[in-house]
């Protein structure tokens, strides 16, 4: 078995699903690979130590720029805020290192091309952590697509709705806030929701074609989360809807917000074709949903396919028919991927280029909702 | 056309539910026989004249047996309580009037046996309005059924729930609370809500073998509500529940009550076959669940079927493909089956006979439940 | 109780459902007008006369112009195509009579605003049927909101999908498929779907500041129904898809097409509040879902409402709790709401005017779907 | 913190989701002992070798009575076949190890008795693996019990469905199908599923009075999984019934298969109670329906409680809000729990005393199938 040198960067929400990738992926999958977990950086120097310990990374280190020149580690892993992404992954890509990047890539899509035409050219393996396409319903449902059970696509539409910032009380920025803070997050829900509604999107459907979308802030300002005394303007977009058109002709409709009252963590999409539909619901992972208008016509329906046997994707892994998985298996099913890719040569995706595809639609949807007009996403 | 002139007994929830079906059966289904609304009778002169103006009954009666005696009567429609049933079918029958009986068929089976000698020795036609024999989604598991879908039958449970006696105010007896007198009622939620179990499972799965149950009374006593000072001991089972064998080898459990909150009107039932399954709930009457094992095993799952369609049983009749009917249209599928089998000569089912059988059923849980043993199904 | 003689114009889908209201709504509602089925109008002399007989119209025309000269017509119901809304409806409130006409209003807005001008200076009384308003559970949400239940509304999105035009080997045109045809219908989806959809948005939350809409003909040809040979352009809109800003500042979203797979009549909304949110299918007409924000933190959840019981809108006229009705039933409730207005003084709504503002966002989400610009409703 | 040091015996699949919960649980929970994987056993040489290498356990053994002998370990974990628990558990329990042993606790209730006397007399920690209590929504289901917002209880359901046996092809015996040869397994589904719904119920609702069962066995004869051309006849129960009623009044029914064709591990309970109702469904693990009639009357509903908020048990462990977790992390949390009991004081539950309570009612349900009669549960 080969060892793979794993330096992470950031201990927040993302650290902790990551180490708990890298301490498990071995023991469910049969791998050539087996990730090592050798160091953990963030600033905080205690932190880090803290966070180390819990997880057993070897080593840690506050600056990232040393943690990249180590000659120990082999695959960078990208957790921190989006605007610490392109300089970590220009550095990471010149350095040599395989590089495993939180998503959205990057605060924007010139960000975003600089830093794959950087992997690229250095030839470095690069994944994007859009988890959800290892949702094993969704790869079920890519499956599905590729299997032809829809024939030709009319309809998609999407929606990501959560509704954690409602209260005008919850302040903006900080550690645990930066979400709500454009400097950092680049965006809203466009960049933090939609990106994967997209991600996944272009993985069924295919490329976008042009984009009409609307955004709205509904609380106008908030205190600081690290100086509550201070209140500052909101920047990020609160919500984001969107019309599409993608390129093989079908029409879409896409809607993120964060005031959705009940809904907390809905991201849906359904897909409506010639010979049948698609729907997927996060809040019930383990289950697709898929109408096959080629059954008899008296017993036509939208059937819930309980996706936890063992010939469901990824499924076989885990426990027995009937068990389901949480969220956290998404990421070391894609883990597993990624170190399955490095073994068969066949790279995994989705890759930074896949990711920058996604990036300019991002790019779009803020363009259009700003100047109000329809924009064809750029290339 | 023919006239088929109807005499209803019974002016209550059942009458309406009746007149209802005579109004409107030929404006929707294209019979050789239209129902007249020819007389109503019921023991208060005013309330029964208020009732036929307000349907267009033609004429009214306080005394049933007057109107078995009038010539210009073809159908007797019985809709009055359980204890008046066994009366009215002698004479009616003797009177070779057809006859349309409300369900449960008798107080028990000694005298629904007597019934049913009397019907078949008269040759009258003669129908129970077991009427979710003709909810769609009910109908359409019978077809399911009967095409072999689900093949050999493991299992099937059904559950009958409401919960409208809870409060211990709730007074017992009267004319809208009858139910809960077992005098007029014969027992409680056994011949209430259990026979329309027993039917259903009948028909789909085939005869009983023996039963075990229990029931239970919660609330002992209660008012009166004709007279709110008395206080008497309830007789009525509140709840019953029994295991069952079928003669095919098939297990089964039910259970009614009227004491599970937040249940309204929840009549289920779920079969069990080496092929498939069937699940359907009355609260959801529009749709009916079929599982195919037979489906690749990637994209099996339970599918809802939205019984909505002009193919599907009686939905031809009715709207456009996706707008549902209600629960009046049960009285009017079964009446235009009754007429229809008036016309063919091939007569319509559950006739007495069929209900006799239910009622041997019924008679069997309570004798079980009261001697706490298995009970052979008599014959 | 007064007579209220109704003249009916069409006897198609719309001409039963009305006829079907008039024929029971004085047996389910107390009501001071009593509708009398006076004559009924058509083209073709046999087919009238047939359905006359059927419902017991008690006369039949063949030239609406006749109908509405009628002196024994009080009330004049137009369920004919779209095409001939504004030239009845202008001679039928020249000629005094009061006005119940099928929905759309018109054709577009122009015609809808003299349609509305003509029946407010005649003076008659004028109701357009958007049935779905009296689907119980969505009088129930109107009735939530109206309460405050919600508080200020975020966001509002709305579907109404089918599946029935997918086949391009459907004809357009004709008696049945007039629907498919922009000279008959006006519009495609946009008409005959939005506008419930519309109808039913600014009734729960108020005027629609501007839309941006897309709309698609997927099948661009198909033949005549009525000249199999021939095969035309098809010029109705088969899907349509806009993003709305509603004068309160809410966000919505609204989505129609036929070409929804295994979607047979979707017709949903979910309005996200401060303090709750309401979700609504047609599909599952008898339950409204609601999220109540207030409730303790642990126990919150989304709530199924079974809209059966008595003290729900309307049901206390219909069966016990726990019995569904159906889509025909919405037609009962209005024209018993129409009634009562007639009684109260108190006029029914949606009357022209309300409908004419449904026609204005119509008319804007086809121009700026036809422009691909943001339009700002009509006024 | 404090070292616990474990050996496990048995490596199938509860070997697995042990192995799992020893690994991550000091990862999420902040913990005074931490579970060191020191040895664990099978008599297999290597495949337990294999599968300690794979897992990080530090040593292995082929003999239990070793590992039991060894001074190293602090406690012993039973994940073997059910005829294994006695022995081991008496001979750990005179070792003085802690003991955590997989349900059910053993063959029947004598052995039951003599092991829980054992551990008791003792002294010893000791848990059964009962994993369900631990799901979120049960553990809110409990609380929701324990504080009162059901009220009075007239009713319980639990079922557990299944469908992997009804090829008649599937062989019996062996590593993998111990589970279908009662000499192992003790029983069928009584004891390795009504086991899981017993439990929950006594905790939910308390103990159980008496009981009336009916078993069954489909597929009468199967052959060997190690000797493939010897068939055998089936000696456990493939489906049992029973009904039930409890010491406080409340009547139950319980079933259990695995011939329920679409239900993969269908674990579902529902209570009634005066002022509200839980229903819970393993198949939709992250949910937890609660109907509250305290509610006003008109929108009173059944919710579907989303238990992934950090609020709720265990949940604020694990990820963020609308995050779900799986299968596993019941043992994680259960192992939590044990191990939080050590530190605190509070011995966790169910211990082997509780088990015992759950064997008593399998003893006297396969009495009464056996028999036909009603039997009391026994002390």
């Amino acid at each position: 078995m080969k060892k793979l040198n794993i330096g992470l960067i950031g201990y927040g929400f993302m650290g902790r699903a990551h180490s708990n990738a890298y301490l498990k992926v071995s023991r469910f999958f049969d791998l050539e690979y087996q990730p090592v977990l050798k160091a953990v950086c963030a600033r905080s120097a205690d932190k880090v130590k803290a966070f180390a310990d819990n997880w057993g990374w070897e080593s840690v280190e506050t600056d990232w720029r040393k943690l990249v020149e180590r000659d120990d580690i082999d695959a960078i892993d990208i957790g921190s805020p989006n605007n610490t992404h392109r300089d970590i992954v220009l550095a990471a890509a010149k350095a040599g290192k395989m590089i495993l990047c939180e998503k959205p890539l990057a605060m924007n899509a010139a960000e975003g091309l600089e830093m794959t035409e950087a992997v690229e050219k250095a030839g470095v393996p690069n994944m994007v952590w859009f988890n959800y396409r290892r949702v094993p319903a969704i790869t079920l449902a890519k499956q599905f697509m590729d299997e032809g059970r829809l024939g030709r696509v009319f309809h998609y539409r999407a929606k990501y709705l959560q509704d954690w910032t409602i209260s005008p009380d919850l302040p903006q920025g900080g550690a645990a806030l930066w979400r709500l803070d454009a400097d950092v997050a680049g965006s809203g829900v466009t960049g933090d929701l939609l990106a994967h509604s997209i991600d996944t999107a272009i993985w069924l459907i295919g490329g976008v074609d042009k984009v009409c979308a609307m955004t709205e802030t509904f609380i106008k300002e908030r205190a600081l989360q690290d100086d509550p005394g201070t209140v500052k303007s909101v920047t990020i977009d609160d919500a984001c809807a969107f019309l599409a058109r993608f390129k093989n002709g079908a029409l879409a409709t896409f809607e993120s917000t964060r005031y959705a009252r009940g809904r907390k963590n809905q991201n849906t999409f359904e897909v409506n074709g010639e010979f049948g539909s698609l729907y997927f619901d996060l809040e019930d992972a383990h289950q697709l949903q898929y109408f096959d208008h080629r059954n008899d016509s008296q017993s036509r329906g939208w059937r819930t396919i309980l996706v936890t046997d063992s010939d469901h994707p990824y499924m076989g892994h885990w426990w027995v028919p009937g068990c389901v998985i949480g969220y956290e298996h998404t990421f070391i099913n894609a883990l597993a991927d990624f170190l399955g890719g490095l073994a068969s040569g066949v790279p995994v995706r989705p890759n930074f280029r896949d990711a920058l595809e996604t990036q300019y639609v991002c790019d779009a949807v803020l363009d259009s909702a700003k100047t109000e007009t329809w924009k064809t996403v750029g290339a």
